[in-house]
């Protein structure tokens, strides 16, 4: 099945988990819970804005970097995030992430469950 | 935890499916069986190349097409996916992927599974 990108769900999130301003979310595919896949998503994240700090229990979640520079808080500490690079939070872990800079901050989110 | 680009491994996979010519998979991260994710990686596959004609059964796999154009191929036919397109396999269906243009088509695959 092909899913065209003008048929994804786009959608404008305010303090998504109590994050900073607005933040862009397009669903790139449906969750499929018998197959595990909860989130398939781009986001897009621009300066001053933020995913607040959450929680992954049972699932994981990866953020792949596409575009522009982010700052990742985890449980041990802030880290700046680039192109190709990949954040994995998992095993009750936590993060958040912001965009301080000028350009967007575009990253691919995957979450897949344990159960 | 952050998987830096540089850290990604990266292959160069002769007829991958039996496809035609080389492909390059980048793993983005190491799968996870107990959270039932079983691939997160970065394709490029070049003109003239492709991955062959293969089954998803009992998981299923996105293609996440970021550049380029490809020619897909699903047991219902030949689609042309361009960025920002999705292409969703699963539920013991098949499919290839090729790339007849001269840009390279670049892509997101991710597969999570049932068991």
């Amino acid at each position: 099945m092909i899913i065209r990108s003008k048929d994804t769900k786009v959608e404008e999130i305010a303090h998504l988990r109590d994050g900073e301003g607005t933040v862009t979310k397009r669903t790139l595919a449906p969750a499929q819970p018998d197959l595990h896949q909860k989130l398939l998503a781009r986001f897009t994240i621009k300066k001053g804005c933020s995913i607040g700090n959450h929680t992954h229990t049972g699932e994981v979640e990866y953020y792949y970097i596409l575009s522009g520079e982010g700052v990742v808080t985890e449980d041990c500490g802030e880290t700046s995030v680039f192109p190709g690079d990949v954040v994995v939070t998992g095993w009750g872990q936590s993060h958040s992430i912001r965009n301080e800079c000028d350009k967007d901050l575009e990253f691919v989110a995957v979450i897949t469950t344990e159960k």
